[in-house]
């Protein structure tokens, strides 16, 4: 492979050396997009922090109020804890990633802040996303609104929800607000539905009529969507069918303790599933590493993924579903797309899934950012 | 730690050094005991043997049929692959191992063979328990049962079962024939039960009336059941109630797309809940590395476990848990038992657990066997 200008030149066996461009013996390694964190927190990880036992109690509520403690208890600086956190990442191969970013009345834009400080700081190594979240809740929180709206007109990317009756118990009043801040601002949206069952389904629903009135279609994202593992599969089904109707996407992360969206009836409906690796160590719980490789293992074991085609699909969700998700431009490994490109030892691609070594390489616009699972660029 | 004749001798602060008595620092690195890999099948993985894309369906029967013809095709030898995955297990610190091992009226005692000639080249490295499995079926397959008592007159540890009803649909004739087996040759059981539902509930009321009836308590596993991940909760933690009376184990293996026993409601029971890798790359499906500590992880995302203790848990299974179903004697960290001891660099247990980097050392019965990740006894 031959790169120019940061982008995919040239393929094909025996390309002759070129006079003052570097090259790199790949040794035989199997070459993928850049992986692409679909869905996460880089604002709130602990990462680096040391190891801090859990706090929080088993409801949603309580891990809020018990995150919103601990930010002002043990200092999680978002800018610090980002780039940690982004820069992990890019070790093992992300080169996008799509954040959502707290905020509410206490923290305000300082989380927004830290992360778009983050972004800027390593631009050329890795494009972050940020979705302004209201995570503390939107119209049972006054105020929160005016922040969103803040955080648009500044470096917000995409407009955030969360549970439009779990947690803010008014629907149509989060649903509207949130579909009124995209229209003001033309920005996507990608709300976090953890709502199960039929409420989930119920919540859906109004998000999927407000997408198509909006003319949104491609341009909105619901995340974890655990109603869409209700038990009457035809029922979920019959979402899924609206969903691809509406052009709407899905993230998960695989939840292994819930029930989740079934990739197999998404791909079946042509509705595009992303990944991502929702909080890495942080206040809500102990777990996570920000690699995207085994992310697509768990996905895959997750839906009982055996064939090698599966098994690639799970990472397709990992790479080409995010960058479709994200809206990425030139991404892939066609010529003229932009070099983001990772380098990983194994026999096949299923086998890169399954096994996923530590990445050999990692390129970002065609430039070195990333050896043997380690960013270049040290992590504060 | 002072070991002495394999065994702990002396713990405590500054311990004085002993003349002729080799050192190791252990840097401030986490000791955990021998780790126990419960339920796999060391006969049938394809370790070592290059990537083969997966080829089986979806059904039980289709990927009994396909193994059964792979294992000729590919020449899956039992004696090469046991040691294989033996040795990477052993290099993720687990030291003892109970393998379930196929037997059918194809492969005769051809896998108990070449398991027990790895478990006999092993010894003093890693401790194997055999499982005479009949994969194929017991009732169904006539001159298995034959099979099985010969299995048992020599090297088999364990009398195997699988879905009495699913598989045999014979589940009065498969389970008073295993309990012959057991009682003929006094030793313990451990049946495979995918059954789901109320069909997995009937068949495990029917095990744990005979292992009551035959006075065997605390000498039956049942691997998988799960059925007892059924959506009724109170039917499932009943039975749990009985199984704790019958002192039957649990092995569990965290499978991400079916229903699982719950560790939290098998805890509170007092049922011991054991843990394994399952199969490790083979015909059946492409995952599977066989640590152990990535399964404590594995079982603990499963479980939802957040807290410190509960991660902690999820390690006790895969250790003191499995090591009591294998009824391993001296088993542990106090003085007195044996040295099977495993070093991870981690600030906490359950920072090992959720970080689970490479095994430091890995010692069994005092004697180092592995370091960084890896046996020092190569694998074939």
């Amino acid at each position: 492979m031959l790169i120019e200008g940061g982008r995919i030149a040239q393929t094909g066996p025996d390309l002759p050396s070129r006079p003052g461009v570097p090259e790199e013996d790949c040794g035989g390694a199997i070459l993928l997009p850049g992986l692409v964190e679909a869905h996460t927190h880089l604002d709130k990880s602990l990462w680096g922090m040391g190891w801090r036992p859990h706090q929080a109690g088993p409801s949603l509520r309580d891990k809020i109020d018990t995150e919103r403690r601990l930010r002002q208890e043990w200092n999680i600086d978002p800018h610090r804890q980002s780039t940690r956190q982004a820069l992990l990442s890019l070790g093992h191969g992300s080169t996008a990633i799509r954040s959502h970013v707290d905020v509410d009345t206490e923290t305000g834009l300082a989380g927004i802040e830290g992360v778009a400080r983050t972004r800027s700081e390593l631009a050329g190594l890795v494009d972050i996303e940020i979705v302004a979240f209201p995570q503390s809740g939107l119209m049972t929180r006054p105020g929160t609104l005016e922040l969103l709206d803040a955080a648009l007109r500044g470096p917000a990317d995409v407009v955030g929800g969360l549970d439009p009756c779990g947690m803010d118990a008014d629907p149509k009043g989060q649903l509207d607000a949130v579909f009124a801040l995209a229209e003001k601002h033309g920005k996507p949206i990608d709300i976090h539905l953890h709502e199960p069952g039929e409420l989930g389904a119920f919540s859906m629903e109004m998000i999927i009529e407000r997408t198509c009135a909006l003319g949104m279609q491609g341009r909105v994202t619901v995340s974890h969507a655990f109603c869409l593992g209700m038990p009457d599969r035809d029922r979920a089904r019959a979402l899924v069918a609206q969903l691809a109707e509406a052009q709407i996407h899905i993230a998960t992360v695989a939840t292994p303790f819930r029930p989740v969206p079934l990739a197999e009836d998404l791909r079946a409906a042509g509705v595009t599933l992303c990944a991502g690796s929702d909080g890495i160590r942080d206040t809500w719980g102990p777990y996570g590493n920000a690699d995207m490789l085994e992310r697509a293992m768990l996905l895959g074991q997750r839906n009982n993924m055996r064939a090698d085609s599966d098994v690639e699909h799970a990472l397709w969700c990992c790479s080409w579903g995010g960058a479709k998700v994200m809206g990425l431009e030139d991404y892939g490994l066609e010529t003229g797309c932009q070099a983001d490109l990772v380098l990983v030892e194994a026999e096949t691609v299923a086998h890169a899934v399954v096994a996923h070594p530590p990445r050999k390489l990692v390129l970002k616009a065609g430039r070195i950012v990333a050896r043997e699972g380690r960013s270049l660029r040290e992590a504060p």
